[in-house]
């Protein structure tokens, strides 16, 4: 008998999509305005969801303030106020699309909790776009 | 490894829930006001959602301006400011229930995808009622 | 000393823009989409905002009880479920756009009120296109 | 071919988080300022979700106003402007996380569902915190 | 030329609304369930905005972490997770309605801010009831 | 008898905020991260606000058609998908914060208008940040 609890989170960041080994045109034919060299951004909003049992001491699956301190660790010290190709490590050879930072995020979150829970993580790039991971 | 992607749209139609093979009385007990032969309508906000591999070239698991295309071409330019059972083929012989809009959507958008794609459609007949369907 | 309190509801309708005195033609170039003869629709969204003193006996500026009253009698009885056009007296000669709808509805729930009061009415027509009217 | 529909609805309550084996220290320490003894409180907003067949003659997988009935009985009439710790009969030994909560919403609505439906419950303690649990 | 900037901040708390000096029947006629002696609670979603010129020098009304600082100190220390009623000095003799509260906190941030400021607040007890005030 | 019109849109920036008669620390001191010489971003939300009278032929302040292109040409196109400090003619030499944005879209906005309306913009930097001007 498992439950479900959700985090939300947010982190604004600038990012450019490109990949180096195509040239400049069929950068602009695939990413069009995306593919601006000097950059757009947006405000990220993360939803992370937790999936185990609940403990019968606490009543709670896992402390919040415990998921709380990791989010930020992992997500909002690194990546608020960054530009992602230019700041953050793990998208200096990463085209930093809503889908491979989903990914990145999911997998420095997942490593952080116990084996037993089940890690859902969505994230929204415009009120509009959005994307979502759950390691499968 | 397979990302969701998630595109919101929204059109807006007039409707009525009516089953010709009843008689007015059922159709008014069971339909209530939903059953106004004058119509009524609503803001349908949708959200489409694609599961798939992310193509290690473009980051992308499909391209959102190839969906938006696709959304635009199956709901928005058919339905949009329409009345659904007298302007929409699939309705003239189908209850416009937000059920049976969602299976219509979910089948149009369906055979546009990529066969390895998984497709999960939510309409929101408004912001509290809405119905969810992914072909299983 | 004067508070503001803002209430919400909702009512679904079906509506057409059409002037009558116009030709098919000039009916189409202006309202487009909007003037479809079988009808189209839209969730529409409230919010009533009664501006005065507050009660000191009750805290209240009004009860919301009696204010929740109001609005069910004058708007969401007669609007919901409806079409605007063909069901609702006020617009038998008055096109149902939401400009010429939030001014009716301002006037029929400010006869209801306390002369003392202020009142502004917005209505959504949609997520994105909303309007506003206070009387003056 | 199921669709899942889903509705929404709201309570108002206050609540305590403490376990009454534990001292007061260990309250304190675990639980924080929501072991205020004097209690705190949220507006608890609510996602039923029901799976199952479309009913072919009216297009339905269950009709929303006999949904919405059960969901005042079981949810909004009995935990609206209550006390969880004192006034509900299921949080008299059993602390009334989002975690428990969700689970004791499930449970009541189940019991009131045709067996062949699938129920999940979506919970939101505040804007940025919410559980999901779906029985299994 | 001013530019009005707003800040969203939230508290979560229990309260009751009750006059001591009315009977126990008069209270529960005026209040209903907001009478309820073991209290129930809200999330209480704020929006502070200031009105000022812009200062040329850092293109700011006011910075937003001394308005941050300024919400917290003066609302969300004192208000979250407390018993409105029990727990609050300035709601020990008033009647914590939605009004009176918004009162309360815009008298709390007037005088941490500039003179040239321009003062509004509004609070939402509920997502679907909220006040505004502005010291006029 | 006057009613306001609003009209939502957006563009994602990135942009950086900085003095540049300042020397780099006090640019530090006062705008923090938001001085980030990699830039960040946001998705600006935008609501434009146009108070008229009500044309009696089309029962309509403006045509949402007209108002809509005017703002895909003053903002969308010069805005969305840009690095407002670089590409952007009008913060070369001025700081893009919140405030200044606003002021900048009201003026372009304005001069497009018929000098009868009011215009008032909202913009969104982040959805717990948001500024207002109408040119007053």
């Amino acid at each position: 008998m498992k439950v479900t609890v959700h985090r939300k989170a947010h982190f604004n960041a600038a990012h450019r999509l490109n990949n180096k080994n195509w040239s400049e045109e069929k950068n602009d034919k695939i990413f069009g305005l995306c593919n601006n060299p000097n950059y757009h951004g947006h405000n990220y909003e993360l939803i992370v969801s937790v999936k185990g049992e609940i403990d019968p001491e606490t009543g709670y699956v896992i402390d919040m303030k415990i998921l709380k301190d990791i989010i930020y660790e992992e997500v909002e010290l690194p990546f608020d106020h960054k530009n992602l190709n230019l700041d953050v490590e793990e998208f200096k050879n990463l085209n930093p699309t809503a889908e491979n930072i989903v990914v990145v995020i999911w997998q420095k979150i997942k490593k952080r909790l116990d084996k037993d829970f089940d890690l859902e993580i969505t994230l929204y790039e415009t009120p509009r776009n959005f994307v979502t991971f759950n390691g499968k």
